[in-house]
């Protein structure tokens, strides 16, 4: 948890600050101006951030006044003595409050290495654990570099996968597509829109580059800020207290008590004819430079189903291609259920079926040879892009553990429940580790809790359990807790209760929307409590809906309890709170009407 | 709970059923080829609705068979002999198993009555409660009578408020004005769309209108089929067990052993010259004949602003008048902040003033006075539209209670804990009770548990607590819980905590929509379990946001878990897993960044 304000500087209020009861929840609150102990880990980090940039807030969260820059950002001084001004004028940056903040000296807390931690990996764990080990009083560096795209040699800046190449532009570019969608429901609610629109792929690639380029140069501000050394170099280890980093500018012995490594993963290439030279992957399709046209997607995780969920919103023709099963690791009827609602909006999916070979002919399209697992059948077609997204590879093999000495599992880290590696002194957080869910916000939690309990006293450790996510196909599906599945190979079928039902959103009927296969299930205890095990839901605004139940599913929701909270109505959200029919009964849970 | 799937037949399965072990929770489940004791009230419930459409549903939920007509609907055979065909073709109902269904006799259960219950009032609460009651084995007639409107005289069919004139409609108009709003977006993320877009409106509300005619429509067809007695006319008591139901054809009197009052509220109009003659409602809204325009909206509640947000959206040019404070009974600071978002968007709100008359010009527009009730200053101005939403009267008038010994205060009901009013037989729910909240979810869920204590022998109460809603601003608000105002009148200053924040959706930034208002706070006990007593969020999409905390809150949500429960990104919900500073720190609420 973000200690201080990462604003960049704000006055030391008088008020002392008490820590929550539980030491760990790491939160800032003052007492009013009653003086009380403040733990040794709190005080040390607030002085650590003397913040100078007068923002006072009265309490009611307003803020000092209408026009200040907070949300809208404000213009910074040009040459206001911080280095270049940011590449480009950007609307919701505090600039003033960036530039008014001269680099500061590091200063070492003693102790015979360069510093107390080197974090290796500049993505979402390793910034969230770098930030959180100086404010708990830690010297730090961070080690980052992006190794260019065999294929095309694309690069990013600082901030790792999700900001350069995951998250942040796949919701841009599926946000994107809904939009092209919510143009032609817009002339449904009667507006004289003109349905005949086309994307414009540059324009978008740019919009959504601009955005990530404000953010790299952000997350540079705030590292520096946060006196954060970044070292943009490729860090192998010599032992265990010693890392050679490769720069543009040479290489670079430094030694560190502690090491974090956070190296994340990259897409897979498949070990075939043509696959590294023609095909590309998610870490090109964001910044490619030409339109994808018609596409082949291999590989039917939550990346392919997503990358080829907008390219057919966005007017292009994707085609997915399925070794095995859709979606593995999920609840698979909701997997299927999401396959289904793609192949109705005009996607096809070659099913058990595996490429063999990839060429480029003559005109630059690319012919691709494939073969059906099943029957053996070989077949060809031509597309004008193929994109792999056959699952990501841990990047070990840079980083000379051996030398350390630190254990690796199929290119993943093996780490306990305190995210250490066989190795003392260092441990690994994020995309790396072996086992673990691959998310953001589990990267950047477990990172903060990992800094603190290295530095801040803190034995909260990362619960891996019951972690929602979302798959952002144009149909979204969000899920917390068990599958249908796992609930049953832990619980047993008799003792799992199955509520479930399809429904009808509202604002789908103008526009005549398929409903089809707007559909959600909980996974429950059959008897006792009913505790619910899992939640799923397949419909618009999944993440949103799901976000919620996920913090009901840890404060221990049962079924009486959601089926006894009041709806919020009209909403897709209260269709759970509608849940009546179990699949038990074998009774239809299609809506009685289009409108119940 | 609708315990049989309220499909129009189906096959009654061999299974029996067992209750959940709480016998209140209503839901039914079958144990596979076991027979076990079922509780009189399901089997008799079961009984009575022998259906005889067969819709197997394999244990998976997928269809019988992909082309089943369950979502999409099939065509019902013309004249089918289940009366007139519906008013026109709509694609999501399943028209087969509608006219497959004979009407079938009324048979009572004896006793000296006409009718077990009356339910008076074809709304939400009134059809929730009749159809439950008829699940229970009673013999049910409901009564349902719409006034015309003053003004306009707008009339509507069954389903009462939220369907006609309420939820439905309003959230269609909404969503209508988001979808003009996307256009522009779409432009933003590279679509070739003309953003001088307009909306025909007549088109709009021809969509909605005909939306609510086949909601009017299954809703009947359903009552039919469960065997509730339809009786369109106005009911008045003329002793707790009579009723003289003023029909078109005529009067008729009705006796039960118990009725319920449901007969919601219509909107207030001020006791000012031309009030009634010129100026329209929420009622007449929805299907006004022509394009609002310049329109003056008469009330802040959530009523007034929504109307006001969505005419803004649609092009037009509201006003708010605001006589004294925004959203009264809402987090006055969150309601300050959905004001201030839109002016933002240009609605001007005109503060402590309250309207004198309003009269008719020779060019058809409506001239209005109003004053200043802090300067008594007085002016005026002329619009389109004059829309009054200065709150809702319960329609008590006709009813004629003194008869039935029924007493009323400021034009509602008391009721106590189990919805009975001062006499014995006569209940009430929905918006008629008093001191209870208007929403639609809470009169259909107090319905069905009311009918479930008179005939199902469950005991199970309606909990009005922590109820959580939605108002559907062009930014939306939603809450759940206690206002801090009421946590600190409840608990004291000194005991909550308050944790806040702005934030920044990821799909504004390319748009650069203003993300200036944009917030979200948790207010907690201070010390402690840290208990969440209220959340409140202003976003988008922020009832499919708060419906999930809602159940979480009622699961006994405390701080730690919630930020501890990993959040989905890139979501607006996920900014809840980031709460971090609070308002007693002073620390600026505001993301470090545009983008962190």
């Amino acid at each position: 948890m973000n200690l201080c304000n990462s604003r960049f500087s704000v006055t030391f209020v008088r008020q002392c600050s008490t820590i929550l009861t539980s030491p760990s929840a790491g939160i800032i609150q003052n007492r009013g101006s009653l003086t009380t102990k403040v733990p040794h880990w709190i005080s040390s980090s607030l002085s650590c951030a003397h913040h100078t940039f007068q923002r006072t807030m009265n309490l009611t969260g307003q803020r000092g006044s209408r026009d200040s820059t907070g949300a809208t950002g404000g213009n910074a001084p040009a040459g206001s003595g911080a280095g270049a001004p940011p590449p480009f004028q950007h609307p919701h940056c505090d600039r003033a409050a960036m530039y008014a903040q001269p680099v500061r000296k590091m200063s070492t807390k003693g102790g015979s290495y360069d510093y107390d931690l080197i974090v290796i990996g500049g993505g979402s764990a390793g910034l969230a654990c770098a930030k959180e080990a100086v404010l708990n009083g830690a010297r730090v560096a961070c080690l980052d570099f992006v190794k260019p795209t065999p294929t095309l040699g694309t690069k990013w800046g600082v901030g790792g996968t999700c900001v350069n190449v995951g998250c942040i532009p796949k919701k841009l570019m599926h946000q994107a597509s809904l939009l092209g969608e919510a143009v032609h429901e817009a002339a449904a609610y009667g507006w004289n829109v003109d349905e005949k629109i086309k994307p414009d792929w540059h324009k978008l690639v740019q919009s959504v580059q601009n955005h990530i380029k404000s953010v790299n140069w952000v997350t540079r501000v705030d590292l520096r800020d946060k006196k954060v050394e970044y070292i943009n170099g490729l860090g192998s280890f010599v032992d265990s207290h010693t890392l050679l980093a490769k720069l543009k500018s040479g290489e670079r012995t430094i030694t560190a008590q502690t090491f974090v490594i956070a190296v994340g993963g990259r897409p897979r290439y498949p070990d075939i004819p043509g696959a590294v030279e023609y095909g590309i992957t998610s870490d090109d399709l964001f910044s490619l430079d030409r339109e994808p046209g018609k596409t082949l997607v291999v590989g039917a995780g939550y990346i392919g189903l997503e990358c080829a969920g907008f390219l057919k919103g966005l007017g292009y023709e994707p085609t997915v291609m399925v070794r095995s099963i859709v979606l593995r690791g999920f609840d698979q009827q909701m997997a299927e259920l999401v396959a289904a609602s793609m192949e109705e909006r005009g996607i096809p999916f070659l099913r058990k079926t595996v490429p063999l070979s990839v060429e480029k002919q003559d005109d630059g399209k690319l012919l691709v040879k494939y073969k059906n697992v099943e029957t053996g059948e070989e077949a060809e077609d031509v597309y004008d892009t193929v994109l792999w997204a056959i699952g990501r590879k841990g990047l070990v093999d840079d980083l000379n553990l051996p030398n350390a000495g630190v254990t690796v599992q199929k290119d993943k880290i093996p780490v306990d429940s305190q995210e250490a590696t066989n190795v003392a002194n260092i441990y690994a957080v994020g995309d790396i580790i072996y086992g673990k869910p691959e998310l953001t916000p589990v990267a950047v939690l477990a990172g903060r809790l990992l800094a603190r309990r290295l530095y801040g006293g803190s034995t909260q450790r990362m619960d891996y359990k019951d972690v929602a996510t979302t798959v952002f196909t144009p149909l979204e599906y969000a899920c917390v807790g068990l599958s249908e599945e796992d609930a049953v190979k832990q619980f047993g079928a008799d003792e799992i209760e199955v509520f479930h039902g399809y429904y009808k959103p509202t604002e789908f009927f103008i526009p005549q929307k398929s409903v089809r296969y707007c559909y959600l299930k909980a996974v429950a205890e059959r008897h006792g409590d009913q505790r619910v095990y899992g939640l799923h839901y397949i419909g618009p605004v999944a993440g949103e809906v799901i976000q919620g139940f996920a913090a009901a599913l840890k404060s221990g929701l049962t079924i009486n309890t959601l089926i006894n909270t009041v709806g919020i109505h009209p909403t897709t959200a209260e269709e759970f709170t509608r849940l009546a029919i179990t699949k038990r009964s074998g009774l239809d849970p299609t809506p009685a009407s289009c409108c119940s």
